[in-house]
């Protein structure tokens, strides 16, 4: 079979059966969401694009996120960035507390809310005006020139976020945090609040399947040597406590988010994007993980 | 450069430099080795070898032997292994009892003390002579029929292993040991006093860079499904508390042992065994993770 | 001796060693307080009063508060004050956010920060204008018209607050705070920001050494059965992670404050007021501690 | 209502209601044990005694042998003992290892099993014989030279102590068991093994009601200081995770044991020992914990 007959077969196939979990309910906004979409991109490093389902529906990316600010970060800011953020998996809930009190203030990862956190807030310090700027790097990776933060999703988990109010003066408690708390708050939420299609979301992530993938504007976004250690950190830290399950089952470096997307990458080869709202109990896409797992059986390209 | 002249150049570069760390001292045998000791071999998939420094030397591998016995379990049990053991990394120290009290006695993965004795306790109950098969698995997978447990090694452990004996009866009061303590825990101690060459190792190891590595009887070792998953575990939890670091900087699953042993491997490329006894404070071998460093960034042969 | 004459000789002798520990300096205010300080004052059930040294200079009470918030809580709003809060020891420090995520955010016992909230905060949802009843509440047991919040010190926390305010928020996103926790902390922080002098601090707590003692306006403040349980309270919870060692030196129900404040009593007999700004690392006052340790073995008035 | 009045009262009432719990199961042999019995014994400090129900049958006293042994190391060795163990309540699980990896095998207190088993070490290490000399202590105390170790139950608790085997082992991990974890083990278990009546009990420990008892050969048996010190620990530490309430609803030091024994004091008036095997949630003997809460109630004879 071909790309397009594999995404084809498993896409009905796990449509097909039952459709497993629980919509996030914590943030307004997304508990609205259709819990029956579901949608798949798959975009190769030879710049063909196989897509199935609701593949070009916009859905809020949320902790997938964390990946791109991290990028930026880690373009911006080099090896500093790491004084102030670990690398190591958490073995946490995503928004424990305890590990940050145990680890005085200094966050095990940045693709935990902790952690990317922290990266906001050096971006703050380093930048002028740093949610314009990270919307422009997103702009210029993905060629996309309209992607926007969505007001009422950061304002509806700016309502109830009481947990990353929590966290952030936690942090901030440890001086690991510099700018006021309200400040980061509100440039993490507005990070989280961007909606991509499949089909952007696996565009977007082109740069850290090759280096050879440049910019918009033909430049080189991260040093290869950059680029591995993102695709390390989503490997070990990806899927929160789910992480070494995601490794095990399907193989790949990864990123979930409570949106209901996956995004995950197989290196000189492919990104690939799967959207569906419902939730295992780890917080990560039912259907997602599904499909995943299959597919790199499938294709027999676990990265192992 | 070819490999060879890589692994010469490296193996000098870091032999030049301040050899940081501690020997483990808290195993009486192990503390009694030479520090000065620095050996390498790098296996290929077609068969080639590449050596420096001692790499004819035999050493304790410890916990490298975790692997092993796992490897050993997922062929002999299947997928029930993971009924009493889980695949996620531990975010703590190796030895830790924390987390298994919150976890009701279900070791986070194999590759901790913890989660190797669970294994050991299954093989116990499933094989008539577990000691003598796991030898014979062994010389089998490796073509090497001198493979011996190191009975003084195992004494020693044993002499002043209160840490694993703890663990050990605790994971029983938890009733996910079925056999007696005394009898896990000697199989345990044994299975990690084994001595390897870091050839030896490499050569061992070989059945998890590729499916299509027979064993010496000319079979296959683990299916390749199996195959990846157990590389899988060893990305996400093969060096305790610096299993991120590791994929962070060297980006290859393996695993450490605290005799200052690593094997690390790369899918169908290569295997490679580094022995250096000072320990950073983490516990892996200091000399180790800065040769595979180098190594990978070298060889632009990072898994990810 | 009589009281007077044990009073004057212990402040003599632990005057004349060497004060140790640090004043708070977390907040900026309580941090320019002159930490050569130094006051006592014993009541008696009688009606007798000792006083020695700075024992009519006022300090900021901070957490000593916490019991009379208590007492008002429990005369107020009776037992089902125990289904938001418990009375058990912490064993942990004082603003702790692990022990409070294990316990889905029920506070262990009132006299912590988190527990303190969760009483503030079911006041504020009971009473119309809980700030000036509980004002009116103080002004009647202590017979004193002129308590007022010191609204320099309450600004001075809430500037600095970090902690308090994740801890707050930590509390809402388990549902145990019903109202918008900034309002939960104004009343906090107002509430900690009280001045008394030792005389006025020995004075407001008699209604805990006995029932008979009774409000300015001649009721019962608490019925006996709860005057028992908020001293039993103080006993096993008042001084954070030193409550056992309290217990063990001096053998009286107390409670500590960050100011230096310690407020102790003998059921029956005697309520004593002394105020020393240096604290100990468990973040009790220094001379404090040592004053009562003397003072219950000197009168032998230890209640065990 | 006299004494004997108040006890045939109480103990009527009760007997008459659901009687809630479950026998302790892990230990075999406590697990055989009528759960229906239910006895008590008050002893006051000028020599009456009052009987209820099965007062004079004997049973497991378990824990509650922890004051014991404390008192007789506290005669011992004097105030050493508190470089080893501390007297914070623990706030955690009766067994839990947890806290003992937080403070590097410092348990907090020696009420929990960790700190029995230090004492106990201590005692091995200072004594000739020190289960023929406990023995004669408590023979000493009691007047009662017919007290014996019930050896069964040291049997039947050692076949199934897993965790006490872990926790013995985990301290002399963190060296702070000096002697071989079999050899505390077995006196650990010995104490815990003795069986007394509730009337042996109550009579046992008269002399922490007040330094006039004397021992069956006159002497003094603690010094006041020590004696209000143990009172201390039992009141904040006696109850494991209830030991707040405890303090609460019944307002005595007292300690608790799995076969359902309580032992409580008022200081300079009276001991008192309720049996009962049924245990709620937290261990404590459901009939006993509801019987000490009335009987302190009618007498008002709380300790606060």
């Amino acid at each position: 079979m071909n790309y397009q007959e594999i995404v084809d077969t498993l896409f009905e196939q796990i449509k097909s059966q039952e459709n497993k979990g629980e919509v996030a309910s914590y943030i307004p906004e997304l508990s609205k969401v259709d819990p029956s979409h579901f949608g798949i991109c798959l975009k190769t490093m030879d710049g063909r694009e196989f897509g199935a389902g609701d593949w070009q529906h916009k859905f809020s990316i949320q902790s997938i996120a964390k990946v791109l600010i991290l990028s930026w970060a880690y373009k911006t800011l080099g090896d500093r960035l790491w004084e102030r953020v670990g690398v190591e998996p958490s073995g946490n809930a995503f928004n424990s507390l305890t590990q940050l009190e145990t680890d005085h203030g200094i966050p095990r990862n940045p693709l935990i809310n902790a952690g990317a956190m922290v990266v906001c807030d050096m971006l703050l310090s380093q930048a002028e005006s740093a949610k314009d700027d990270f919307l422009s790097f997103l702009r210029n990776i993905s060629g996309n020139a309209h992607f926007q933060y969505s007001e009422h999703i950061a304002q509806s988990e700016k309502s109830v976020g009481y947990r990353n109010i929590a966290l952030c003066n936690f942090i901030k408690s440890f001086e690991n945090i510099k700018n006021e708390p309200e400040e980061v708050l509100d440039f993490y939420f507005h990070i989280c609040s961007i909606e991509m299609t499949c089909q952007e979301l696996a565009q977007t992530f082109m740069f850290l399947v090759s280096d050879t993938i440049k910019s918009f504007e033909g430049k080189i976004i991260l040093e290869e040597f950059q680029a591995v250690r993102v695709n390390a950190i989503m490997q070990t830290c990806g899927f929160y406590d789910e992480s070494g399950e995601f490794a095990f089952r399907v193989g790949l470096p990864g990123k979930s988010g409570v949106g209901g997307g996956i995004l995950a990458l197989h290196p000189e080869q492919y990104a690939i994007a799967v959207w569906s709202p419902k939730l295992n109990s780890k917080g990560n896409s039912y259907r997602g993980m599904k499909f995943l797992e299959s597919f790199t059986s499938m294709t027999k390209s676990n990265n192992f």
